[in-house]
């Protein structure tokens, strides 16, 4: 019963069947989920390497620096991975809105009666 | 540049190709990421019915109410959806440990020079 995933000390990512894991994003300041995105061997290679978190866009299926164009970059402060290794949490300093939309977290409607209501930003 | 998905207030989850939804649980008391799972539209459905976390098991193939043999479920205070509706973010009451292997969060290890570091129970 013991893997070696869930209890080693060995960074083995599983990625899925298109070379990807989660990744959310919180920020470090106090601990608000700002975003979830994906990541491929690349992309996680290119966050632990800079420090800046790094993405694979699955719409663009390309390489995408988070602020690249925008400039509001996520500072990694810190980051985890689940017990099974197909997430990956990071803790962030964010340099501006984490949502392209403009807003701080991209999780700004809940869900209220099956229906959705803004509220924040 | 107005998408509905984006900026309305009808929940219309954005299922991917396998009719699945990224879900993450924070804690509701202190906000700490406790695990991530997916969500099929039965899954989200049981979830806000309930208020308690329902999941999709990938591996099992089958609907699964988070500790329902454990005893450990999730109560949901508040969830949420984030910008394009593929990702769900729940705040919750743990009755438990959230992660099967007895850690408080699934995200005991952080990433420390390419290598995993346990940090927490």
């Amino acid at each position: 019963m013991t893997d070696p995933r869930e209890t080693g000390s060995e960074l083995q990512p599983k990625w899925d069947a298109n070379g990807l894991v989660t990744a959310i994003v919180t920020d470090a300041r106090d601990g608000t989920p700002l975003m979830v995105a994906h990541m491929n061997a690349d992309a996680l290679a290119a966050t632990l390497e800079t420090g800046e978190a790094t993405f694979w866009s699955r719409s663009r299926a390309r390489l995408w620096k988070k602020g690249e164009t925008s400039g509001h970059v996520l500072r990694v402060v810190e980051a985890r991975v689940d017990c099974d290794q197909d997430a990956i949490w990071l803790r962030a300093e964010p340099a501006g809105p984490a949502c392209h939309t403009g807003a701080r977290s991209c999780f700004y409607r809940r869900i209220e009666g099956g229906r959705l209501v803004r509220v924040e930003g």
